[in-house]
Formats: C-alpha cells, structure tokens, sequence
C-alpha cells in the first residue's frame, strides 16, 4: 500500500519535475541572454509589485515588480540599500489615451522589458547592480556588446541616494 | 517510524492550517466589509498585473491587478465580457513627482483600494459587477450604504462597450 502511494507520488513528482523543467527550457529557448551573460529571469510576470511610475518625457509607463528578496526587503523596509540577491523588473509601454476616458493614459504597445540585479561583489563597477534589457514582445537582447551597462549604470547615476535604483516602493495598506 | 512521520506531518500541516487561517482571520478583523455587504478579497495585493493608469484629471496613478480566474481570462483573450467568478483590483495612489527623476510621476499618498466583482447573476442591476471600495491605508468601507454603488455603476457605463470595466489588459511578452 505504502508503495503504490510512494510509486504515484514518484510518478506524479517525476512529472512536475519534467513540467516545470520543460516549461523554464521553453522560455529560455525563446529569450537570448543579454550581451554581458545576464539571463531573463525566469516567472518575472508573476512577481509582485512594487511601484509603477509615468514618465513623461519619453511618454511611457512603467510598472516594477520584485522578486521574493525584493519583496522581503521592501517589507522589512531595507530598500537603501537593496540587499543582494534583490532584482528589480521593469516593464515599459508606451503611452496611449484610454478611448472610454481620455484623461487616462494606460499602456500601449510594449517597448521593452529590463532587469537589476544587486550583487555587490559581482557588479562593482556598476553600482553593485547588473543590468539587462530586452526589447519588443520579442524579447531582443539591447545593447552590441557588454559595455551597454555604463549607459545603464551612467543614468543611474542620477539616483545614488537611493542606491541607484529610482525605484521607492508604493505604499500599501 | 511510518506512524512517527504521519504524526510530524500531521502536526505540520495543521500548523499551516492554522497559519493560513490565523492570517485570513487577521486580515478579515482589520478590514470591514462594504455597506452592501462585499468583503475585501484575502491575498489580493499578491494577484498578477493586469494594467496601469495614470488619470490627469484627479492626478492619480492605478494598478489593476486580477484574481486567477482574471488571469485565465486575460490568456485567453476573452475579457469582452469578463467572465463571472473575475475579481478586478484597483490600487490608487496620488500623483508625487520623482525627487531623482522630475519628468517621472511616481505613487504618493495611498488613496483607496476598489474591486469589482463579475457575477451577471448576483448583480444584473449595476451591469453584471458587484462593485466595493475602501479607503485609505486604514482601508475604510466608502458609502453610507448600499446605494453607493449607483455612483460606481453610473461611472463605468461610459465603458459599456468594453463590459463596463475600463481596464484593457497591458499586452505583455
């Protein structure tokens, strides 16, 4: 009796391995990795948010999720700095007025998708984050070769008091 | 030895169940339910990303974020009309300019936090929605009774091409 139950479980666990195995293979067989190695993370869409901002100088929105150490810091209120293990993902869409009420702006289509990822002894020279960005719904790789993180790094600069992530979590209740 | 690891587990999962009920039970004491009886959805703010807005009118910025069977419903395209049994979360935060980034309009104050709740049965009087709101951090019921919901529905009939819901999902990768 024992058996039988282990034999399906065994089964059943040895199916969710191949599921979850074969499910993360698909994905990153659709996603190349960045120019300086960094991979898209696996389940970004499922994290959790953090906070949306509405650039307009570029006109774009953007939403910023966490993964479960951000979300464990931003709980703990330990966000400057963002311990290490934290990545912070960035969707941005462009602008585009709501037909059923035009003084709302909501996102139109999908311009790309980019990563931070606190590690301070791997990422010295860039702040102690490393950097990616895929652009379109296709995922493209951004940047010829791994110097485009200085670009990253350069512009992030502007948020240094905050270990240069722009990024202050929204308060929830 | 089988007994022993039954009574471990045993005693493991009734700790989960009492950890999962003490937490509801926690959530629901804190939050009172709306005048027509609605209650505040547990585990909403760990609810995927449906789509953002920024309304210049009222100078805010929204999350919308769905139940799974939202999600379900957002995958497969049929969100024109949603669904009965989708939840649809708004969270509401006041416009605060970036101090890093001026250009960016990120969330400040917390405002409210409203649901609608698809059940064309339940509420074919306010267009097939149940609809609720509470505001502030503090999460207080809004509306001196049920009629508050007039106010909502009378709202959302200027999206009553798009199911009486303003949100159009974000698309995503």
């Amino acid at each position: 009796m024992n058996n039988g139950v282990f034999n399906k479980r065994t089964i059943l666990l040895a199916g969710l391995i191949m599921f979850f195995v074969g499910s993360a293979y698909a994905e990153k067989q659709q996603v190349l990795p960045a120019p300086n190695g960094i991979e898209i993370p696996i389940g970004y869409k499922n994290w959790r948010l953090i906070g949306i901002t509405h650039r307009t100088d570029n006109k774009s929105l953007r939403v910023i999720l966490g993964n479960s150490a951000a979300i464990k810091a931003v709980h703990s209120g330990k966000t400057n700095p963002w311990p290490n293990g934290v990545i912070l993902a960035k969707l941005v869409w462009k602008d585009r007025q709501l037909d059923t009420w035009p003084a709302a702006t909501v996102p139109g289509d999908f311009n790309h998708a980019e990563f931070m990822f606190k590690d301070s002894k791997k990422y010295p020279e860039t702040g102690g984050w490393g950097y990616a960005r895929w652009k379109g719904l296709d995922l493209i790789p951004y940047g010829k070769d791994a110097s485009f993180v200085q670009e990253c790094a350069y512009c992030h600069k502007a948020a240094s008091k905050t270990d240069n992530a722009f990024t202050i979590p929204a308060l929830l209740p």
